[in-house]
């Protein structure tokens, strides 16, 4: 371990998991953590909960297509959404720099409130402090939020042939984030796809005992998304780059910037991992919801010894996707 | 409202106040939230159950007495078990500066894996953040706690004669901060009393039907955390100079400094107003505990036409104690 925090120990990758892994584990050491999901389940008498949180430094405070607030919001209310669970309430937490704009505080404060009302989910706790000019970069939040399992949503053992599914276009956060951090002027829509993804898993109810496995793909994401699948399943899997949505403008600029999209965050999309006899029927379920139009089947588990993850080029070409080595962007939530 | 935000609005005084309801109330607006207590408590079906949340941004990280690691665990678990809730599950959200000290970060880590098997509470979630050297202030940690409310614990109404106790002397946590940060070098022992207090609360269970309200007096103070319970019951309170326990060494430091220690906080005490008809059995019970040794009837609740704290100082003198109004020491917890 390096004996000082670098940037990259941040970045949902390679260097975030050897943090987790040989520091947090060691000593938060319990069953339920070490299961490493994106909410962790338990349980309370009869009733099966998740529980997850978030810190939020994203910069700027405000992109096209949201602010650090609503994606405070989305970013836990999905975190949820993706162990099954609705989403029910909320914690939020403020650290706020000395001199920060009230005015901008309300806007954040009002887009957390309205998106929780899009959701149904409330936040019914809270903490504010205030650090001196300088000892903080504006605003930063932390969220924590509690689910209750439904229709007793379980993980499921993912077998060769299961299909992944992602339930809308990629990169779309990431590119969004970069063209106003740098001030980038290119014409076209580039806008976050931050939103609540909660309502598309609610609809998938009557699907869930085909629905092995959903994960959203932000920091690091989908390649490093479908590493850690691919790692919690023990198997391969092989992406047809040619089924990957990706709006053309996102594909010109990532080529103009030199970056792979598939390693830029998505904060409004799910990948799913289902069995092979359910996925057409899942797949339109999610294309009838506005969010979910652009949904595709994008690759299978494939037969092999360990976890892999391939993508298949459009001219047949095969490339191995590894989990995210260093940081391309900090502080993309 | 201020047209930026100033220190003071994150002092847990009259400021604090005026944020949250002017900002956070306006658009979280919901019923739990608006109870306004330290932890909120909600239902999932049968299950009544508490969650609450603190960002800790203390300074220094270390101080005698515990660190902002052990801080951060107490602070939440306190929160939980002054709301009638077992502890069980808490998250963890690291916002890290990049070139902090792995070996900093370790000892933090540890002391937050101690403090929880202490209280047999759990960290199962978490989430790491790491910005850019000057965009935060070393580490910054949140917490946030799920509780179960057990032996149906809820609040009371308080009454005229209702005995207020607190479980151990005060304002430690508060000088042991000022003395580290500031390194002033005087003889004697300032430790914090950073500590859970679970284990007093849980061993109050037989008395529940007798105890009305519980608040630790951590931002602000006694003082403040008396003004928040007299507005709560909306009745008056009249505290005793000489009941009150302080040790020496904090009395003399806080003469020397100007300092009143009724606005220090503490962060392993707990203030209860309990019926008269019980208070000195629910007395004896915490004073078998060694973390409840020093606890005493500091006050009790009086007749008249609202919410008021007075003191009654040693020699018969009165002197009303208001809400914190200004920052008197940033960043304690």
């Amino acid at each position: 371990m390096e004996d000082n925090i670098k940037l990259f120990h941040g970045d949902g990758g390679k260097y975030t998991s050897m943090l987790i892994n040989e520091l947090f584990y060691k000593y938060f050491n319990n069953e339920i953590l070490l299961r490493g999901f994106d909410s962790s389940v338990f349980h309370v008498n009869k009733e099966k909960l998740a529980f997850t949180t978030d810190s939020f430094v994203v910069k700027p405070l405000f992109f096209s297509g949201g602010d650090i607030g609503k994606l405070s919001v989305c970013g836990t209310i999905n975190d949820l959404a993706v162990s099954g669970a609705r989403p029910l309430y909320l914690s939020a937490g403020f650290i706020i720099e000395e001199g920060f704009s009230y005015i901008d505080l309300e806007k954040i404060v009002r887009s957390m409130g309205e998106t929780c009302k899009e959701t149904g989910a409330m936040i019914i706790t809270g903490d504010t402090k205030v650090v001196e000019k300088g000892s903080a970069d504006g605003l930063f939040i932390n969220t924590a939020g509690i689910g209750v399992i439904e229709n007793n949503y379980a993980e499921k053992e993912i077998k060769q042939g299961d299909h992944i599914i992602i339930t809308g276009s990629i990169a779309e956060h990431g590119t969004a984030i970069m063209l106003e951090r740098y001030k980038i002027k290119v014409k076209g829509d580039f806008q976050s796809d931050c939103s609540p993804v909660s309502n598309i898993i609610r609809s998938l109810s009557r699907y869930y005992n085909g629905i092995k496995l959903m994960k959203d793909p932000t920091r690091g994401g989908v390649a490093t998304a479908l590493n850690e699948i691919s790692a919690l399943a023990g198997k391969g899997i092989k992406i047809y780059e040619d089924s990957l949505p990706i709006r053309k403008e996102v594909i010109a600029l990532c080529n103009i910037l030199g970056i792979d999209p598939l390693y830029l965050a998505s904060e409004g999309r799910v990948i799913l991992v289902v069995d092979p006899c359910m996925s057409q029927d899942i797949l339109e379920c999610i294309r009838s919801l506005e969010n979910g139009k652009d949904s595709k089947i994008i690759g299978n588990f494939i037969n092999n010894n360990g976890p892999i993850v391939y993508l298949e080029t459009e001219i047949g070409g095969k490339r191995i996707l590894n989990t995210l080595e260093t940081q391309m962007l900090p502080r993309i939530c």
